[in-house]
């Protein structure tokens, strides 16, 4: 690959007959080398990176590696690249995406010899030192989003969180994201493991709370798409404010008592969903007295 | 008002100069009366259905009653109709619309003699009998959606849960609701205290998710707004599936301890988010072994 960090070269044209072109500040020519990628894995994330990864004109994938062969292949087919099991042996590439399960990264990471190849996983609670001490240039692109088997992403504006172990390993990584996602930020491991849990809330637990309403309607007959509206229209207000906690409604941040124990009396019998809406309810009234203090 | 239940009447048009104007089967021209609405009370949900009736070419907002001056000639003028206190008298109407809070319902609704005319109030908890036993015609009109005081909220796709006390309360809310949503289904007073809970947890309790994980960032230097894609996407992952379990995603879902570790180590000093987080982790644990069970 040509390094292309050179702020002396401007980039011609990405559309068309003229991509892949670069000139100099002299104007001349110069041949852009696209930039080779092997994705290892064939999850969620590997899936939404490799189909994201080659749309772009300056990227390529050349392989993807996975135990589970039909799904390798399946993603190979989609990005036109080729397919190969864990034993087979790497192609030759730029940059290698190890998109495995969280605790087969550092075991992977170690299997093959990388050379100056810069090498990333994609975990959020895996700090960057979990890839093999062997590896030079290390780092992590760690996507803030849920992904779903089947369920496309755009991911134009997901953050994309990064850290590199070298300049080298930084640059490259900066200019991946860069290609990828309009929202590039740098963060340290520790940082990235706070960000992955306060997605389980925002996203995990959330969910759970739907899944919750939906038991509970189910209960008295009623159908789950009836939340529906309130479910996206409690997103949209959240997003729409800079601080969801200025937007609380309810009982528990009214400190109305009176409507908190008829639905406590109706989950007499549910000590789990009890006991979630009595410590919910303590936590949006302890923190909205702290707001109104301030 | 004349009464327009007959299903012999076939509705001419209901734009332009000939709104208002009905013909029965033998194509005589009615004149339709336009059904004139009270509103007591200013509040969010009381400002939202003001606005929607008022946009109805068949209701019309005669009057808005209020202990809040400000807001309650704030919401007249917006919808055309006069302002009143609470010891200044009801304009006549053929629907009252006790909007105050759920601890003022029994009270306000007892206060005036409303003869014929169909009184509803709008609380989700509230039993339709804490309405005065001296109304004959009585009703709930419970909008399944989170109102905020200068958010516009859409009315046509927001469920409409009503009740009514008599056949004719029962017809004339049917009537109104429609106007209104095109969602609007029949319930007892106690589904409705079951929908009102699993809103507290699809809505209020997902918003303190969305909260805990901004406080979570904030801790680390981080902006609340990087939860903005994850947090439209869960909503419309959850929207795009029947129900919300199926597409649960996260470390307590798989099963992932050694995440789930991590996490509680870093909310060491947060004991009611540690606790949030065990308990619900459980609840995902514990439903999705359900799921699979089946």
């Amino acid at each position: 690959m040509i390094s292309l960090y050179n702020e002396d070269i401007v980039l011609l044209s990405r559309c068309g007959s003229a991509k892949n072109v670069k000139i100099d500040k002299s104007n001349n020519l110069l041949n852009m080398a696209i930039t080779d990628v092997v994705i290892i894995g064939s999850g969620n994330v590997a899936e939404t990176l490799a189909a994201a990864i080659s749309r772009s004109d300056d990227y390529r994938i050349v392989q993807i590696i996975s135990r589970n062969s039909e799904r390798g292949k399946y993603i190979a087919e989609t990005v036109g690249a080729s397919y190969a099991g864990f034993e087979e042996g790497l192609s030759p590439a730029d940059i290698y995406i190890v998109s495995v399960s969280d605790n087969a990264i550092a075991e992977v990471s170690g299997m093959y010899d990388f050379g100056e190849s810069l090498v990333v996983h994609n975990a959020g609670s895996v700090s960057i030192d979990e890839l093999s001490f062997r590896i030079k240039n290390r780092g992590v692109l760690y996507p803030f989003q849920t992904f779903t088997a089947g369920i496309a992403v755009d991911f134009t504006d997901v953050p994309l969180f990064i850290e590199g172990s070298t300049k080298e390993a930084d640059g490259e990584l900066r200019r991946l994201a860069s290609e990828l996602s309009g929202n590039v930020i740098e963060t340290t491991s520790q940082q990235r493991l706070a960000i992955h849990m306060s997605g389980v809330f925002a996203c995990n637990f959330t969910n759970d709370m739907y899944a919750a309403a939906q038991r509970i309607l189910s209960e008295y007959g009623l159908e789950p798409d009836i939340l529906k509206p309130l479910i996206a229209e409690t997103a949209r207000k959240a997003n729409n404010s800079e601080y969801a906690a200025d937007v609380q409604t309810g009982p528990a941040v009214r400190g109305d008592r009176e409507t908190i124990e008829k639905h406590l009396k109706l989950l007499e019998n549910n000590t789990r969903l009890k006991q979630i809406y009595e410590l919910i309810s303590t936590d949006i009234w302890e923190t909205s007295k702290k707001i109104s203090q301030e």
